[in-house]
């Protein structure tokens, strides 16, 4: 395997033998390949792509790289995964976990940080005072056994490859490739043992994939990788045009993850997260389907045992569930429409872009974090407000960033006379 | 300058700001920006292309990148330069030097050394014993004014930044791209302060470019790069289908070259050699057309004064100018015509790797040189041979790599029955 010859037959729009690329990302993590070389190869991935073949061996490599857990045999349970593209205002997972858990299915859930418009799991987690995201794998192990639920950060030994990769793509302008996206989701997913997996393509203005046919394309490459690697994969592709519920920044977020688990939640939202719940429980091994997942869900949320389930979870990661002791921003300024009318846009984008500049992300990987900063967008599309009525709200560390943001939140705003098509949250199933 | 946006400016088709674009290049040469952004910038710009405003910008910063030489000032002359694009058996340089020196115009040339199946003018010269290629500023200009004529390697200090950038490409599969040529090759023209330039473009399957539009391009942006740079410029576009003359390899193109010196060379060779010494003595102060440069040229061969120089020059850089201290290989092997016809084809590239297996080029930048061994091709394009007629010889070190190197070259012969067009050495000039 020379590199130099694997980067000229990408570049000239040839394919890779699966072995001679596999050996190519081995040698990579083993440093034995130099970053420029990689680099050269992936801007040269950029404008040939990768065939299903080579993203399959790519994958393989990846989880090859380090080391694998088998949660399944580790729990004697089949073993299922939900995993999102992220966007803005996304903390499905926060709100999933416990509602399958408190089913009786166990979901143990590796996460990341946020970098730029979209948050991270892990990043969100952490505005609960004491939460602790680093788990050994026996704690992760007894904690799913005892309260069915945990969201851990990833192990630098699982896929160290994907880690390396994903770091150099970072500064070399070749993040947004399907075939690598695909590659890097998914080694992740099936190196962590999962069985069977929920995947949450985003689409729109604030994700990744800014179309259906886009994302269609990740979700087909995605599932892919995983059917032939003998895993079960549904993709729901999601809305991300505006930001999912209202809230979008940490401990905000939290908080609304939680009004969600106990049935208060947003309508977009609550819908994604029973959805995602329904289709994870008919995934796992209770033996039901969609429609009785669902029914399940909703018990869960209807009865309290999801919101009990949360408690003890956030409690077994050292945090304290209760709402109050989130941190509040001390300025809190409305952002007020400028006429009557129907909300047909709240473009995702901008409304993460204010988030980031409030402090709520991190523009390099090194940037701390404001838990408590962000915005609720209380009208989303489709609502009529009259003139003066709260759009949002925004919650700053200072009025100077606040005045910012409300600017910021408003120009993300389009109000029109007539109602917008509704399409609701789920656009497609990949499956 | 932010390097990542820069990369991604380019991946989309985008044109960078001149500014921007030097800064990059100058922050590289600094170690600023690290080679794996230059690896998949480069690779960008494979895809993309750069403008003309683009491809001047970059080589004006790397000129910028180090120090400069003005010969002209150094000199109190006008200082007339060549370059070839590389091809297999072109010694043009060797040749044409005394020839324009002998008729009163100086010539010092900086080359470079051979990588693949094409040579560099350096490795042919030390195969003549005791010749050394580095001399200091002082001793270039001491030689010049005392003979005319000098060759010598690229001092570090000129140019840092396409050292770096070739290397860099050279492991990455970014050599091929036209405008970093054009620029890696006038910034190196023009930091050595040459006023007028006679580029010699190979065309051909031995050559980087292989068909006339790619060799048009490739002159008209060199054309372009030195007159914006206020130089002349005037481009020859040479046949490389075949090789040059008949001689490749080391020490044998030495020879062919003094033998073209005093007249007694290969046809194209010789009319390649006049043609160009002709276009410098135009460019020259000497005041005299093409016309009159032919003339003088022809007569410093038939009158002696061109080999005298060339004897002279060798001495002056340390080597001994008599044709029998070149070594010959042990082992010489013919090549011999399978049939009666005419050459209709002798492949170039096959030609030259097949020199290149004997020992006389490197496939990696540090391997050795072995300078006695190569092919003579008696026989070219055109040639009427009869069956069992010497087409070419082997120089071997040993009769196992002989062998080989016999069926390669016999492989890369082709034999017909009509005599293909005659199309000449000189395809184009670009002026």
């Amino acid at each position: 395997m020379r590199a130099a010859e694997l980067i000229e037959q990408k570049r000239n729009g040839g394919e890779h033998d699966p072995g001679e690329l596999a050996e190519l990302i081995l040698a990579y993590a083993r440093d034995e390949v130099p970053d420029y070389q990689m680099a050269a190869w992936c801007m040269a991935v950029y404008f040939r792509g990768l065939s299903a073949a080579e993203t399959q061996s790519l994958t393989d490599a990846m989880i090859r790289s380090g080391e694998t857990l088998d949660l399944g045999a580790l729990l004697g349970r089949k073993v299922v995964d939900k995993h999102s593209t992220g966007g803005v205002g996304d903390k499905t997972s926060i709100a999933v976990g416990p509602i399958v858990a408190a089913c009786g299915v166990p979901l143990g859930k590796m996460s990341g940080r946020g970098l730029g418009h979209t948050g991270g799991t892990l990043d969100k987690l952490e505005s609960i005072p004491g939460f602790r995201v680093e788990l050994t794998t026996e704690e992760l192990v007894a904690q799913l056994k005892d309260v069915g639920m945990a969201i851990v950060g990833q192990t630098a030994d699982l896929v160290p490859a994907d880690k390396k990769l994903y770091a150099l793509r970072d500064v070399t302008a070749t993040v947004d490739i399907v075939s690598l996206i695909a590659s890097s989701i998914m080694s992740k997913k099936l190196a962590a043992g999962a069985q069977a997996i929920v995947l949450d393509v985003k689409v729109g203005d604030g994700a990744f994939m800014k179309t259906l046919d886009d994302a269609r394309a990740l979700a087909e490459q995605m599932r892919e990788i995983g059917t032939r690697a003998g895993r079960e994969v549904t993709c729901l592709l999601t809305d991300m045009d505006q930001p999912l519920g209202r809230a979008v920044g940490n401990a905000l977020e939290v908080d609304e993850a939680r009004d969600t688990i106990r049935g208060d939640g947003p309508a977009d939202f609550t819908e994604l997260v029973l959805d995602a719940s329904a289709r994870l429980l008919a995934y796992s091994d209770l033996g039901i389907d969609v429609d009785e997942g669902r029914r399940r869900a909703q018990a869960a949320v209807d009865d309290g045992s999801a919101l009990e389930t949360y408690e003890r979870w956030i409690r077994a990661q050292g945090g304290d569930p209760d709402p109050s002791v989130l941190e509040q921003a001390p300025v809190q300024m409305p952002v007020a429409a400028p006429r009557e009318g129907v909300v047909s846009r709240v473009g995702a984008l901008a409304v993460g872009n204010a988030a980031l500049e409030l402090g709520a992300g991190r523009r390099t990987k090194d940037e701390p974090i404001d838990h408590a900063v962000g915005v609720l967008c209380f009208a989303k599309r489709g609502d009529t407000v009259l003139a003066g009525d709260d759009l949002a709200e925004v919650h700053a560390r200072d009025d100077e960033s606040a005045r910012r943001a409300v600017a910021a939140v408003l120009a993300a705003y389009e109000i029109g006379d007539n109602a917008p098509v509704d399409h609701g949250i789920l656009l497609d199933v990949v499956d």
